[in-house]
């Protein structure tokens, strides 16, 4: 009989969590709308509001301020906007900043044509070259309207922590506004966004253990806030139109709620099991490179790239396995692509790198057997280093 | 003990149907990405397509032409574009008609600014005025671009049914595009894009049985396209970023199949539960108004009136008595405000009127307890007519 397999992809998206089936099977039962004034649609508001709350906490922001989309595609495509409104003002936002390391959905820049949209380098170790962002920001003219500048906070690829204070300090001293793609982070670091010094948070439910379908706008305040990107009936206090979701609402709260729990215990673990993975792939094959290990990262992720095996290969050979791994993001339909991430930090992207990625209910068997199966790809590369 | 409540409000939101949940369930049980090419993601992208042809089914399109979105009202926001793609071409499209009795998230407009909507009549009982669209479309000036028209299948609040056939040979007669918001129709009459002569169709999973927070734009060919509205990865064929909501399409494909089985039966079994409700109230209550009764309408929904009862006010009562109905539509959260259908129908829309809409799962029992309902609702009236 086959082994179990393993999933190690949780970068991709995680499993649903227990928590977050319970309460979408509760919503689920639930027949009414949400902006409905019968009971039943009070009902549906209530487990809404409900799961805005557990958001909030999160990241220790107001449930005021939390506005809940599809994806944190639609909350980067909804803040990425150069028309923002001060109650009924407009208000113009001159010029796009983004970080050469952004997940595509910030990459793409929003609703700002490409022509508004600069892009900011990043070291050789993957961090945001801070310095050169302050040059830019220097250079913004600011007749055509503030500075909007994104910056992750957690890269998909490598795991690397950014320095998104110091970030925010050289923003709010050019006057520009800042938006933290923090789905990677969430749930793996504690996270206050007035700590963080951000203006928004961008989230997404289902790489915390939530579902598919859901994610969040979260802002500081609520006087200056981008123009709708969804517009239609006045839900989300009409800053996003459409019934809501309230199913995946409902499991992206549950889910949040747990996450907030145990959290630096929790990811202590996690961090073990990954620096685990790490050692067992360099005591099999110590030419293994495994990117920004020196940096700040989070606990879950390991990026890297093994001389003599391209990463499409190694992921299909993983999978044959029954290992699941990926090569870089899983954000292009069925596409291994070069990784922008390694092109950015000035690494050869072209034979690509593989990542693990785990998650609170991965095991130590898991990754045992994940080293086990590094060992037994890596036996047989070409001995010249080519390709497999 | 309490009764059972009475849920009659299906057109605000349907409860979702067994076979959805089942394949909710099947879905969440599920830990990959759709865009992963590891076995997981593999899993994860069957069942989407195959809910793609579920949904293209019951509009006889084809799958290919069936985009997944979180909602219609997001469906509306991408479709309504005054810029469209043909290829790598540019396409201006240089107005927007919309019908007076369109959804909010219609009338909004999508990414077309006020000044480039027009709003098309409609005749007393509700239909649009085919020959106003005539002289409007008429002396629609194509050097700025083609018009898009925009009209709904069937309105939410009165279920009449437009000639949509009638509009869209006006619309080609003047080269336009027509987008038929088919939110209500679908699973309650036949449907075919092509029969409709719709260049594209809006489809809600939540308004057939399938869950909230997925709705899909399905076009007739693929040539000329709407500019994104969500732009990041390259989901959907590049016309909708973000991970896909797996287990909510998954619901909406089961909802879809299911709803496409014995259509003309079902619906006449409906049909006669809401005529009913009809009869129940004129026997109880002559002076009821029932709006567009004499025209063509789909069986599940009363559009009623009942002199000396505010809408507002009949909406509480029957919510008190354990009976949920609704006073227009759903859509802007917890407001209840004048209807602009009857507004545009030339109706006095000041008192409103209630809405009864009902499905597969009505029960002849359910509908004696609202009739009864309504009797003493309607004795308890003030006897001047005036509002109780």
């Amino acid at each position: 009989m086959a082994a179990a397999r393993i999933y190690l992809d949780w970068n991709a998206t995680a499993p649903l969590m227990g928590a977050a089936r319970e309460a979408m099977l509760d919503a689920l039962s639930m027949p009414g709308n949400p902006s409905s004034v019968h009971a039943e649609g009070r009902a549906a508001r209530a487990s809404i509001e409900k799961a805005r709350r557990e958001v909030a906490n999160l990241v220790d922001a107001e449930p005021a301020h939390v506005t809940f989309t599809a994806s944190a595609t639609e909350a980067a495509n909804h803040v990425l906007s150069p028309v923002y409104r001060m109650g009924k003002s407009r208000v113009a936002l001159g010029r796009l900043y983004v970080s050469a390391i952004e997940h595509p959905a910030v990459r793409a820049g929003g609703r700002f044509s490409a022509d508004q949209v600069t892009e900011v380098p990043v070291t050789r170790s993957g961090i945001l070259d801070v310095d050169a962002l302050a040059a830019q920001l220097a250079s913004h003219d600011v007749a055509d309207g503030l500075p909007l500048v994104a910056v992750m906070l957690v890269n998909n690829e490598t795991g690397i922590i950014q320095p998104i204070r110091e970030i925010s300090a050289t923003v709010k001293k050019f006057g520009g506004l800042l938006v933290v793609d923090a789905v990677q982070a969430a749930g793996r670091m504690p996270l206050s966004i007035a700590d963080l010094g951000a203006d928004f948070l961008i989230l997404s439910a289902h790489k915390l253990g939530g579902p598919k379908g859901v994610g969040a706008l979260v802002s500081r305040g609520e006087t200056l806030m981008p123009e709708p990107l969804v517009r239609g009936g006045g839900q989300e206090k009409g800053h996003r139109a459409g019934t809501e979701n309230l199913a995946a609402i409902a499991g992206f709260g549950a889910a949040a709620s747990r996450m907030s729990k145990d959290l630096v215990e929790r990811n202590a673990a996690i961090a073990a099991l990954r620096d685990r993975a790490e050692a067992g792939m360099l005591a099999a094959a110590p030419e293994t490179v495994i990117y920004s290990r020196g940096e700040a990262r989070v606990g879950n992720t390991s990026f890297f790239h093994l001389p003599g095996l391209k990463a499409e290969t190694g992921q299909i050979a993983f999978d044959l396995e029954g290992v699941a791994l990926s090569a870089g993001a899983a954000c292009s339909s069925g596409k291994v692509g070069a990784s922008h991430v390694l092109t950015a930090m000035g690494e050869d992207a072209a034979t690509g790198a593989l990542r693990l990625s785990i998650g609170p209910t991965t095991t130590e068997t898991d990754i045992d057997r994940f080293v086990a199966t590094f060992e037994k790809i890596a036996a047989r590369r070409n001995p010249a280093g080519q390709a497999a």
